[in-house]
């Protein structure tokens, strides 16, 4: 089976662009990622682009040859869209495109603009993934859902608004040096104790913010990296995806998140390892409570045991694993579409030493990226290695 | 390469269904091609989902594990968007997938509802398919850029609007034996010519209508047709997909699809048939000119020769290679994200022998589905054989 290689990585900043259309997030993440890849434009084979939604924000579907267009790539293109998972599942098929020699060179990404549709209207925008008739219909957004878990799991294995509020603090700390990121400020546990309200127990620095922001991944197969000569020393060894029953009264269990369990376990067997081999992740901490389900759907932790690992410095920059070196949806931003290609973007930075926080990580080998999509209805879990 | 087998298809009615949900008109499609290929539905290993614009029309987004759900499927599911050509998308790289051996059986399909947004509404819909910034805020929305290229085509190679006329007519005679048609009653060139205008050249019945449905396919792989006895005659050999610019000021030509010769390019190449090996095709009729560009793209005609097929007969049920026996997306109905599974399951039907219109293709050996999205910005080919 052909190793699949990241070749380069493209970021916008994430952010507020009111003044910048879609086309031109996408088109200059691309830019940069073919810059970074030192791979011709012309050699790229197929666009795999999430987004989320479009149709709302922008007025605009059919964003796959649109965007094509706008990355100066003479390929065909497909969107993907899982809600927040919208790049994860676009990089896992470029993955497997790779893997079988269907394809040789990918470009995977995504975009999304949500801050012209303003908080009000982008928590509305929002809240289509998740079910219209069963959820959204009662009144349900998704920081009421996740609010819902956390209270769950409050109930059921303990934790405080305390140790949420230590995951945030941790994240924002993370972006400080990230050029990148939407908030390059440090938080303390008191500010985020004392943020307004949301949905108790969540508050506001609970939440991520609202992002515009595009990302973009050069994929190429280890013969093309070969024959052409690519500097290309991260491979995702690993893909995996689950899925769940959509709305929250149908689980069985509200503080777990099986679909994030199916797909690590999926991603862990492809690439041969286990979760005590992940060096470093991004998970996806849409809110802080949702960095807590995954650092136990992922194997890091025991269920009921993720709560306290900010706050007792395990997953900080310090700690035996970081997660979230980026700053995470929280404080890097969650521009959706992007989300995860984002993710990737900044494992790969981490992996290959070019990362304002690699030197938190120099020895790292595995990586891991989990991307999720509504109250993790899907989960999209890669294992990324380096060669050290 | 694996080959790639149709086990079952499954339709819903297409039409004005007011009463139902995307979710049910899906699940019965689900539950149709299952029980069509008798297939264990625990044995589907992913869901390959399109839908185009369920972010307007029901206010539901991530969609794809909602419609696993609701298909009673326990596997994950991912949603592709590429506006009318959505479902294509979803079947190629369902195609992709099982010949690669990453997967072994696979459910491909779509949903759209329209009706609820009424006609205006939903044409409005369907214009976030266009270039929002270039086309749509100009005012335009897709009968006129249809109109546009029908200008086009009659100034540079001739035609007429009896000509077109004639596309609506025979699509029309096709659909009154299928029970799935949205309307399965003839009309005449007279009534074509004469209904109104809405945008010049074009008329009423030179537009598809707005139409609420679903379709699945069953795809499985040789392998697993083998180990399981799965009667499963049809095949896809070829699979092709072309993108262009999406803004059709930005095109060499506004009277040819390159994207769609481009699919067909790749699909025949991957099949190794010829255009005249075609015995039966589904094409993208949104519009009577559609259908025109359409035959020619696909090298049926040469650029400027297929208007007049359906006047000459060419193109009818008693022609040499009948075009939309199943009424096409003119008469059978065309909605969006389904459109491009539908036209596989009605070849399937044709190529078996159990679609009504079977008798007009006793001998077919070889069947093609062209996918269009928006003014073909993008397009899919596939190529479908049985062996006789």
């Amino acid at each position: 089976m052909t190793e699949v290689h990241v070749a380069g990585v493209g970021l916008t900043h994430f952010g507020r662009h009111p003044e910048r259309t879609g086309r031109d997030l996408f088109g200059e993440a691309v830019q940069r990622a073919v810059t970074d890849a030192g791979v011709p434009r012309d050699d790229i084979d197929h666009l795999n682009y999430g987004n989320f939604m479009g149709a709302l924000a922008e007025r605009q579907a059919h964003q796959a040859p649109l965007m094509a267009e706008a990355g100066g790539l003479q390929c065909p293109a497909t969107r993907y869209e899982e809600a927040c998972a919208s790049a994860g599942v676009a990089v896992r098929e470029a993955v497997k495109s790779i893997r079988s020699g269907e394809r040789d060179v990918m470009l995977a990404g995504g975009m999304e603009r949500m801050t012209n549709m303003g908080t009000a209207g982008a928590t509305e925008g929002l809240a289509i993934a998740a079910d219209e008739l069963h959820e959204v219909h009662a009144g349900i957004t998704f920081p009421g859902a996740y609010a819902l878990m956390a209270s769950a799991y409050f109930d059921q294995y303990g934790g405080s608004r305390a140790d949420l509020a230590n995951v945030a603090v941790k994240n924002h700390a993370n972006a400080l040096g990230n050029e990148y990121a939407q908030y390059q400020r440090e938080i303390t546990v008191a500010e985020a104790m004392d943020s307004p309200p949301v949905a108790d127990p969540l508050h506001l620095f609970d939440a991520c913010p609202i992002t515009d922001g595009a990302a973009g991944l050069v994929l190429v197969s280890g013969e093309y990296a070969d024959e052409h000569a690519v500097d290309a020393p991260v491979t995702i060894t690993g893909t995996g995806q689950g899925g769940d029953k959509m709305a929250l009264q149908d689980r069985e269990y509200l503080a777990q998140t099986p679909a994030a369990r199916d797909a690590a376990d999926e991603a862990y067997a492809e690439a041969g390892v286990k979760p005590q081999d992940v060096d470093v992740a991004e998970v996806h901490d849409c809110f802080t409570i949702a960095e807590v389900l995954a650092l136990e759907a992922l194997g890091f932790y025991e269920v009921g045991e993720g709560i306290g690992a900010a706050r007792r410095g395990e997953t900080t920059r310090d700690g035996d694993r970081p997660v979230n070196l980026s700053g995470g949806l929280k404080a890097k931003g969650h521009p959706v579409g992007a989300t995860g290609a984002s993710q990737i973007a900044e494992l790969t930075r981490l992996l290959r030493g070019d990362h304002p926080n690699s030197d938190a990580v120099p020895d790292a080998e595995v990586g891991l990226a989990h991307n999720a999509g509504g109250t993790v209805a899907s989960a999209v879990v890669h294992v990324l290695e380096v060669a050290r």
